[in-house]
């Protein structure tokens, strides 16, 4: 299509030095090198462009080059044919030694950069990414400043990941750190599911079709769910998640950023700013829990262990680096309201865990009960229509609807109205958020307000965690749906979770999971 | 599943008598012998039953039998397993002979059903179907009520074939001589259309599913578009069309009742006299255009010839039967208006022909489209949403709506949320209607004021065309979507035809078949 390739075109990073801290780091090498050379072979990266490598461990640019080489080997896919390309792509990458509290290593890294731009005629349009842990976020952000590296009149940014802080005061400590040095605009904190396809798409999917906004508000929807389930355990991360905990982890980020995005009201325009505007309003409509109040809106629990297909699988106290009385929550569920206008009385059901059934992000707007007693629902068997926004790691929607059963005479059974991303076209979250990063549009990442503010929310419920007898911790089976107590979560309003599919196409099974008490029927 | 086999069981004709006149015509062995032994293999009909087929030329029992398994090894699926299954079908049938004016004969019809239903212990329930010229229908329903065939305990009914009447004069003719002798309840009109499983399914669509309702106005909906296009021409029954045109033959009655399952309002229950209380109502809103002004609101057309894939196609005017000078239309389009508050301003656009590109009858609610010059649609490249109900040949529906395309930055396009009937299951329309026709639900089948509506409707129009030199008889080629007049219906409010897809599957061609000018995208 002309109109797209020509949107792609003009769509394309500006010429930039890349700066990266962590270079020989797991997520570099895992994501982040993938991620770029996706991005040159899509030719969405302007030559000239350099990108520098930091660490502390010696390396030649020759022997860095052949690591970058190796791992896009090695977590990409390179046809026989990109060999080439992907040799070019290397040249792109220079290395530099240093530690992240030396100033006279900064200064060596300055030079090289000022050297580097000059040979290749880049301009001063300098991103930083700071893969690295957050304590030291503040120490590198002076030493850029003060080596001079943010001088110049390019355009200079940084991109920091999560966790932002392990509470509000944590958080505002760090912020002020970076805004010492840095302005707001010039930081992009980087939250990797807001890089998802289908997360984006609720955007559009809201603000491009007619036929949503009438009915996306509280007289036609029961409630949300929306559930972040994962099969794996901590891994090698114990000694971060024995700190972080699902709240922290999962909640403060991610689910606050879905709730966000299917609860905010329309903007005024569909730029960064005026999104991130309405994205906060529904953090300050989001209703907060007083610690005494935690333990009748939310549920934590702990996995653990069992035996899972053929093997045992070890429970969360069990694992390497985990304290064998860790009070650490690997699963959260707790119900949320907005209290707004919009969503008044309407619960937002989130969940989220380790080592559950099913590997899945997915979103449900359940909407109202057809009224009892009233048509196809004479004894209550109806179905609900649901919209699910599946956002990972299968990619698409689909709409739940009550439909006759083929030649029956009174049966009526649900459906789903299905659509499936093809996944060969979508890019990675990475790629899509350090390109975004690099061309200057932070509409995916996270603004200060949001982050304190979530962790306004947050707060209360991790010192209920802490202090609070009654947020008692409960258990549940690795590989299984969570506790108990999530159910019943819901049980009082009379909901239920809706399965999550993950993987699977829901279409062909969607009538065994949703079949009910008993079946709709023509009165 | 329990429930619905259960409810299939409780679900089976009573013991009746089945009348056929018109025995050993086409639409007998084409359909109705077909649709009665899928019922039975379905387990469908109680046993005992009888059906006693009635013609002129002579048969014995054992010849008739003959007949009926040819031609249900001709028009139906029998595996080598059932052939014993269909000799034990046949041997329920009977024969004969009589001839529609004879009290002679019709006594003996009688003589011989009483024989018959005492042999096999069959109350005297009767199901008389009059397979015959609608003229003859006067006269076998005062014979059978002379011949005391409409006399006993059991119920009596009887089924008719359109057309009924080519006129409002005609047809309260027709209905008077049938009121002579048959109650209104007693009297089942066949719409075949009606009996399709999607057309039924508009009924648990708007009923069964809460999030429709909300958006089932002139508030979100910009207009109807309801398709019924053949790729056959008159074939052998020109004699019949020439009188009747599309007009006659489609619009007054399978159109039209189409208009009404999308227009009327919920009913109070779901049975059989609310629902068709509030179709008629639709009947009663919809605007009647006076003779003079029906060039403004309906096309009218007439195939020419032309040569199609390796053969060549006769223009109408050359078919057998058909006058050369035949002003007989064979494609429709018009604009109907329902001047009701649900519906006020919103046009219904209908159109039908024969010979056309693509077999299909498709039935298209077009959303509203997003307001110009907001988000994504600020260069008026975002389509609107559809809600697209597939009748036949493909059952199923889709809903169009807008997404993100996947990998891009800011390109949105239209993808489908697809679901499709799987059609081994679904019943074939004459199967489900003779079954409710036994069983005594008419909900499926046209009461009198809705074809006396439907006429008076329909009359201006025919006197337009006969007699107004402005409702002037375009061409179209045959193979084509019709004449270029039926686009400029819609073009005055900016509308256009949305294709149809007749067999193929939407999903993988809409992206293609919806661009429009431009791509919408994000501003």
């Amino acid at each position: 299509m002309m109109a797209s390739e020509v949107s792609d075109v003009l769509s394309v990073a500006p010429a930039h030095t890349f700066v990266l801290f962590g270079a020989t780091g797991d997520l570099a090498k895992r994501k982040l090198y993938p991620a770029i050379f996706n991005l040159y072979r899509r030719q969405q990266i302007a030559s000239p462009f350099l990108i520098v490598g930091v660490a502390r461990r010696p390396h030649t640019d020759e022997s860095f080059q052949e690591e970058i080489i190796n791992s896009i080997h090695e977590f990409s896919h390179v046809t026989e044919e990109e060999e080439t390309l992907l040799h070019d792509f290397a040249r792109h990458f220079h290395y530099q030694s240093a530690h992240i509290d030396s100033d006279e290593e900064f200064q060596q890294l300055h030079n090289r950069i000022d050297e580097l731009e000059k040979a290749e005629q880049v301009p001063d349009n300098r991103v930083f990414y700071l893969a690295m842990a957050p304590e030291f976020f503040g120490t590198a952000a002076l030493h850029l400043q003060k080596s001079g590296l943010l001088n110049g009149t390019g355009f200079k940014r940084v991109i920091i990941e999560k966790p932002f802080g392990h509470d509000l005061a944590s958080a505002q400590e760090l912020n002020a750190q970076l805004r010492q040095v840095f302005e707001e605009e010039q930081i992009y904190r980087i939250d990797h599911y807001l890089g998802k396809e289908m997360e984006q798409n609720i955007e559009v999917l809201r603000f491009a079709n007619s036929m949503f906004e009438p009915i996306w508000d509280n007289r036609s929807i029961a409630n949300v769910q929306i559930t972040s389930s994962e099969t794996v355990g901590v891994e090698d991360r114990a000694g971060y998640y024995e700190q972080s905990g699902a709240l922290r982890d999962m909640v403060q980020n991610h689910i606050l950023q879905m709730v966000m995005m299917i609860a905010m009201e329309p903007p005024s325009r569909l730029n960064t700013e005026a999104i991130r505007d309405e994205k906060v309003k529904v953090l300050r409509s989001l209703r907060r829990y007083a610690v005494d109040d935690v333990a009748n809106h939310v549920v934590r629990a702990q996995y653990t262990g069992q035996a899972m297909q053929d093997k045992t699988v070890l429970g969360y106290r069990e694992e390497k680096g985990v304290a064998h009385d860790s009070t650490t929550e690997t699963f959260i569920a707790a119900e949320l309201f907005i209290d707004n206008f919009r969503w008044a009385g309407v619960p937002f059901y989130i969940r989220t865990g380790k080592r559950m059934d099913t590997k899945a992000t997915e979103i449900v707007i359940q909407f109202k009960d057809m009224p009892k007693n009233m048509y196809f629902n004479q004894n209550g068997g109806l179905g609900p229509n649901l919209l699910v926004i599946r956002v990972n790691p299968a990619e698409g929607m689909y709409l739940q609807i009550n439909t006759k059963r083929p030649g029956s005479d009174n049966a009526v059974i649900p459906v789903a109205l299905e659509f499936s991303q093809e996944s060969n076209a979508v890019k990675e979250a990475y790629e899509r958020l350090i390109f975004d990063a690099v061309r200057g549009d932070s509409t995916y990442f996270t603004r200060w307000d949001e982050v304190s503010l979530a962790w306004k929310f947050v707060d209360p419920i991790a010192k209920a965690f802490r202090e609070n007898p009654q947020s008692k911790l409960h258990t549940y089976l690795a590989g299984s749906s969570g506790p108990q107590a999530s159910n019943e979560l819901l049980v009082e309003r009379n909901f239920k979770w809706w399965p999550v599919f993950g993987q699977e196409v829901p279409a062909t099974s969607l009538e065994q999971y949703f079949a009910r008490k008993g079946e709709a029927k023509r009165p």
